[in-house]
């Protein structure tokens, strides 16, 4: 049976190189996909090939490119390969797009995840030109039922004014029902309070609108996303997630937590799955989850009973579980609703619903000034992300590291960061597979003791202790924050030079 | 008349004295106070009395202290000079306290003014044990007037086990109905959505509630506020307004921006002063404030016309105008109200609302990575106030300082920030004397090109351009955020070490 059974949308099935010819030199293009999830398999490529045939012309050609978060090499990977990107926005994980930027070859502006559509409705990257898609069917009546993110695609489809649709077959039908798209935004002054009060409510419609007449192109494709695969869970995420969950029930026992918690955020990657692993086998029940991402754990969470609603934007799953989930997908519905990442992200909605929010970070300095982004303060990994629209609004927030890394010769807790994403304002509870520091209520030389003691690794702690000792004894007067300037870098300035900090 | 009417609390009129002897040693205090306005007048210098005649006795005496924001040399001053407090927050402008934060004999925990609230209610700083609040009247039903400011005296009252008032005859009894208190706040999992859509708009009540029971002291003074006099606006003052109104002017044209903008923030200074000074001269109308503090001039441009309605959580005015306003009370009725800073600071309602926040900095990085807060890295100024709360959730934000300090000495524009409190995802519009800098959509390298050409002083362009220029060509793959690490902090280990950058 057809995926695509609206017969002006029908009438615009076309090939991805024709969809493609619809992508000009300079257009800025927002794509749908989310954490390697519901991109566009076939025209972002056959745009690649446009863009390396004009370059072979000599002609220039490059686009702006938009998303929700990361994508894939088929999008991401195959346009960097091609010079094809002038400036990307709002986050990145393929490697060749990495390397293009940290080469000074594409413009990355790193956005808070739940900032990107507003400031694209606020005119700060001026039109988008084009929208490219991805989408599981198109109803008879035009609506589109989302796949496996929604990401920033309600906002491409409202602000584009030239539409480009791929319809994924590898996307059940019965994807119909499990999204909650809010048409409620409006821009300043005329916005209102948003009206979600617990995780699992829907406040929108399951149904993507597109204005047909901007539709330019349909493209039929059936190809999986992205395997976010992730390592096995190792002694140090392990002694991490243990950390954070006794944590949490010290919290119930004095009576700061409700006993089913509060709702879970957790960014990407093997701590946050380790934790996930570890509540399932922990007594907590009945809990919830508002956060960006389902991973592997954050399903098995749910098939384990623990955990009752999950509200996300988007899936990031291995190919086991993704082929395991469209195969169960019917038993899911109801209990996952994925949303737009202005809504998953929202501050307003974090800070109201009290989240707990737990996500990684390069560093953090003995202050608490955490680096989630950039190695050596210049060479960005994958951007903010969710992480600050999270943290600043949660009722208590984790960031997880292991105390070191490359065997030990660099310490993830260092006297100065080198790059900072989420101010000491801002950060609750540093956790490494060390221990665990409280920070709440502690002034800045309290804090550094405290990270030191339970945090660095023990090869470091003298060193820090050192670096605070000599600040404080060299600091007259200037002993909120005590540091010794012109060392506060040096382990960053060793570590590029020798290797080791 | 008097202002005691409620015969159950009347009982309990006492001295300063009296009321003092409340405070223990070790207690948690939060008294009322912000910018300036509304701290208590009699009852912190009777501690500060008590606790320096402990100290001679040689016996331990400090108190945890929280208030609003600022207060004065009378409470803040009064107990820093007898080494009275242990722990400060949320933030302090007074000279002696930052001399005992500095000197590394308080421990000072900066605070975004709209989290100080929750977090004690969610119990980052353990229990409140006293809550010291100044009010304009007292009901008869018991319910209480506030005066100059609310801060966080909602919180206080309802949090402390032990509650003294103090009641000021300055303040003029006409107060009553200026103030809307929301009674409407929960600790997660139980908070609603906050129902206000516009900065007029009443969502609370008029009055501050406490248990008659928890009163166990009620005192009477009659002395005014601090003076927040100012400077008169200055050649730089008056360049900085100017770029931002004309850049304001440019939004409406480019249709970014309604005509009667959206409503405005800004922090205390003599840029703010003069941006409203600039306001209240030029074709806009039908203004609106979402603000904390009501200065002069914005209580100027009220009086022009320009503006009409004024949200913020307190006043802080010269002598003069606080005394024309007390005797003109009357005619700002219905123009005027006074919330809790949880409400006036509010994520949800600064970004539902797209304000436009103003505010002051001590210097931003080429990056635009700003320091609102320490000198050098390490000492405080007064904190970070409300700037994050406004600039993160922000339709529009700028950050403001004259290009060079200390006789140009000192550039405002550097490297790298020698301590962040507005990360580069925050950070719209950097201003100057020398101009403006739109970083909006930019990436890194282009944000460092434009902030060095339109605001650092021509002094130290050459300079900065240089430190990019090598930063490239040495930052092979690390090309995002290009530094020279070694001689990122090197500007300021010059200014401590010689005076100049």
């Amino acid at each position: 049976m057809s995926r695509i059974t609206c017969p002006a949308l029908a009438d615009k099935v076309t090939s991805a190189e024709d969809a493609a010819a619809h992508i000009r030199p300079g257009d800025n293009v927002g794509m749908s996909g989310f954490t390697g999830a519901g991109y566009p398999k076939a025209v972002p490529g056959a745009l690649a090939e446009r863009i390396g045939a004009a370059h072979e012309r000599g002609e220039d050609f490059q686009i702006g490119l938009f998303t929700g978060a990361s994508t894939s090499a088929e999008l991401d990977g195959a346009l960097a390969e091609v010079d094809g990107v002038s400036v990307r926005s709002p986050y990145n994980s393929d490697k060749a797009m990495r390397a293009a930027i940290n080469g000074g070859e594409v413009d990355y502006v790193d956005t808070h995840l739940s900032h990107l559509a507003q400031q694209m409705w606020f005119g700060f990257y001026g039109r988008l030109d084009v929208a490219v898609i991805e989408v599981a069917a198109i109803l008879p009546n035009g609506l589109l039922v989302p796949g496996s993110s929604v990401g920033n695609n309600k906002t491409w489809l409202d602000l584009a004014d030239r539409v480009i649709l791929e319809v994924n077959e590898w996307h059940p039908e019965a994807y119909e029902g499990f999204h909650d798209v809010y048409y409620g935004t409006r821009v300043p002054p005329h916005r209102n309070p948003i009206q979600l009060l617990e995780p699992g409510q829907r406040i929108g419609d399951p149904y993507l609108r597109v204005d047909p007449d901007k539709v330019v192109a349909v493209v039929r494709t059936n190809g999986p996303d992205r395997d976010n695969a992730f390592n096995p869970v190792d002694d140090d995420s392990k002694a991490m997630a243990e950390h954070i969950i006794d944590f949490l029930r010290a919290e119930v026992a004095a009576g700061r937590m409700p006993e089913s918690l509060l709702p879970l955020q957790s960014g990407v990657g093997n701590v946050a799955n380790a934790v996930l692993a570890g509540l399932a086998d922990s007594e907590f029940e009945h809990l919830t989850s508002y956060t960006e991402v389902i991973q592997d754990n954050l399903l098995a969470l749910l098939d384990s009973g623990s955990l009752d609603t999950i509200s996300a934007t988007s899936f990031s799953l291995s190919k086991e579980a993704a082929e395991r989930f469209n195969r169960d997908i019917e038993s899911y519905k109801g209990r996952i609703l994925l949303r737009s990442q202005e809504m998953s992200n929202h501050p307003e909605i974090v800070r109201r619903l009290g989240v707990i929010a737990i996500n990684g970070m390069v560093e953090s300095d003995i202050y608490g000034h955490v680096n989630s982004t950039h190695v050596l303060g210049s060479q960005v990994l994958n951007g903010i992300g969710g992480s600050g629209d999270f943290a600043r609004n949660a009722y208590l927030n984790f960031f997880v590291s292991p105390s070191v890394a490359k065997g030990g010769k660099v310490s993830s807790i260092v006297p100065f960061a080198s790059h900072i994403d989420h101010t000491e304002h801002d950060v609750h509870v540093i956790v490494t597979e060390q221990g665990i520091a409280d920070l709440r209520g502690l002034a800045p030389v309290p804090r550094a003791r405290r990270i030191i003691d339970n945090c660095a690794h023990p090869d470091y702690r003298a060193r820090l202790h050192d670096y605070v000792d000599r600040a404080i004894a060299r600091g007259e007067g200037r002993l909120h924050i005590p540091h010794l300037l012109e060392e506060a870098l040096s382990w960053h300035v060793s570590l590029r030079d020798t290797g080791q900090m």
